[in-house]
């Protein structure tokens, strides 16, 4: 995976923040390294020595089981060692920074900070604080790109291509850091994508980004070779334009009978935790067109390849 | 450890969920394995390289310092990678069923769950849905094997031997897992064991398991070899039958008067955490009949035995 | 750093309790140790073997984000195995007691316990109920050594020396666990100190101890070699003599206009985190004068030392 003397290497970045300043070959580079690595997660012995010594430090400051455990494993597997610095054991309580508080941490000797902050550009706001890597593991509505990734390197690994495939994202578009990085990645690598939901949660600027937005999910089914279902909060759907969930479900949920109407080959999509019965039919979830588990195991190869990636961008920035 | 080539091998199970199902010889074939893991706890560098590049996942739906610590340690000084996974840091908070939870953290390639929870039966639900090790750190009032083994092991390793011996279990029997886990065990290696405690929490039920029943601690203790004092939750004595735990403890505390009334030679034994002057008086506790704290000891050698046999079994299934 | 046959020892200690037990000599050995180890924390393999299958358990009975996580980077980079045990997770909330909590967990093989404690003494009683190395890592207004000990080497860093120098420590002398490590290390090893604050915050009676007691900051300003900025619990400030935060500001905070009457080379320090604005302005927190990262990064290094030398006092006596 290194180039050799004299080649540009193609990933040059120490940070991951969003998925719009990569181009498309860093994208696939990424895709590329990340399988490499799923295959160290299928031997008994799930170790490679890559980033022994370092230290990564997941910073979450809204907690999400997932993506911190996967992260985690993800450094475990490189032969990291992983500091835990959730919100309850900080001194942020004590009114210190974001900015204050990863500077002191950076001052014992970290090579990595994921974070996971409620603030948009939270992660930007880092890199210009630390020198460290920082790695962006969502902030607020804006980005969200390891999962972007999991999702591209999903598509390409069942449909073996993502450029021309047609991709659904249905939901709450609007308030959706993973439908952002998503849209980015697709479009970058050449996806048709078509945004689906009420139109108060799949706002029509979101045209201008490249997709198309669409209010009606059963007319656009039929074409679609992926359907990504994003998971619904609950209070939001209420409050806005729906008097139910029950509403929402029979406009916009994925069941048995939409199912039926997809291509016979659909892959069905979820970012996880579902919210069973609502986004998706528990036997919808579970069944073969789904991937949501597949999802979460490639989480954890692209989170391996972006920690890599990065170190050696940043070991080679400072030799 | 291993068996020779040809041998049927005694422990065949990649899952610990009760004593009920384990023979006897399964049992014994735990607690010799256990008596050569705890010869590394004695060492300097405490660590043997069994599982190294595995992943243990500590998934504790409720706390418990000793057992979950406990098994971090015995994991680690196995060389495998631990995850902690507590319920505050979960995404169970946003609805998402344990079975749900268990099978995202396997799609993260984990080898072992070690599920303590206030459900009976929820570890062996949790080998339905997973394909990963599945070990029992307590579930409801249902089981605690690890419990169970560590007692075992910590009679024989006093006595030199369970059969015949006559055992106490001294408490709350109705709602402790503990008291079921020991009894099985115990039963399965011959000794003979009374139950003992007030009606309420001593059902006369227990007596078709195959054990006795009885009201009267005082009457009984001259016999005992071990008496096994259990942990009371206070407001479970004086709810039930007793108008304040003082009667209680004149009743069933276990102190230098009656300790005088034993065999010179009893063990007295306890699960931990104590509280000091009522189940036990506190130079009980800490007198030399008492093996409350090499009982700790010995449970960080039986969970490496049960984790490095489990994961034996596991790996020869797959090959 | 062994010594040679023959050759008695510098540092026998297996504790570390406060910096008032500690000779000149062992205070300048462990300083001198932490400097060889500072220089690990700028490899890339930021790790050495010297504490491999030894276990650290972190109790932290108040919480402390840097101290914590510097404790923990400071084990790992020694190769040691580190269990965090905090408050919420512990059987305490049972009614246990620290002593027999620390009890079960030795019990388990552990070779250090971290102590964080509100309670002045707790590190002490816990020398007495365990065999294992114990680090006072704060007990309520009592010590805070490892902070006194990183204190003294960044003051002899930036310094050369430490002998002769005048040392002002400023803000709430009385309640402040650092202002009594700092106090007694830098008299050891010979520098003038001075207490500064208003007078309910430093009472007289620290006279006796050997500092200078002072109540106008800008009185001695011009002479200082060093201004240790202590944190301010706003609480106190304005409970006690103060009108409001403000008026301690104008009287004890250090801003530009006071770092102006200052030697030009005066080095500020700071434990952290800091209040912006009120102990120190951000400027001066942030400016060249300032050690508040490198106090951070000293930390580490010298817990390391404490660490390493500990366990090889520990080692030593057990052979």
């Amino acid at each position: 995976m290194t180039p050799a003397a004299g080649e540009t290497p193609v990933w040059t970045r120490k940070h991951l923040l969003t998925l719009r300043e990569l181009s498309r070959e860093e994208i696939l580079y990424i895709l590329d390294t990340a399988e490499s690595f799923k295959e160290v997660s299928t031997r008994s012995i799930k170790k490679v020595p890559a980033l022994r010594g370092r230290v990564v430090v997941n910073m979450f400051f809204e907690e999400s089981t997932r993506t911190r455990v996967s992260f985690e494993l993800a450094a475990q597997r490189l032969s990291a060692d992983v500091i835990d610095f959730t919100e309850k054991m900080s001194s942020t309580q004590k009114g210190e920074s974001l900015v204050d508080t990863a500077r002191n941490i950076e001052a014992m000797g970290v090579d990595f900070m994921i974070l996971r902050h409620p603030s948009a550009g939270a992660a930007l706001d880092l890199t210009r604080a630390v020198d460290c890597c920082v790695i962006n593991a969502g902030d607020g509505q804006h980005a969200h790109p390891t999962q972007g990734l999991l999702d591209l390197f999903t598509i390409r690994e069942t449909k073996g291509r993502i450029e021309g495939l047609n991709v659904a994202i249905v939901g709450d578009i609007a308030h959706s850091r993973v439908a952002r990085s998503d849209l980015q990645g697709l479009l970058k690598l050449g996806a048709k994508v078509t945004l689906v939901g009420p139109p108060t949660l799949v706002p029509a600027a979101f045209r201008q980004l490249g997709a198309s937005v669409v209010h009606n999910l059963d007319a656009i089914l039929p074409e679609m070779d992926v359907v990504n279902m994003l998971r619904i909060q609950k209070e939001r759907i209420t409050s806005s334009v729906f008097p139910s969930v029950r509403e929402y479900v029979q406009l916009f949920g994925m069941d048995r009978a939409r199912l039926k109407r997809c291509k016979p080959d659909v892959l069905i999509m979820h970012p996880g935790p579902v919210n069973r019965g609502i986004e998706l039919a528990a036997d919808v979830a579970d069944g073969p067109s789904s991937s949501i588990l597949r999802q979460v195991t490639n989480g954890l190869a692209v989170r391996m390849a972006v920690l890599f990636l990065c170190q050696q961008a940043a070991s080679g920035a400072a030799a």
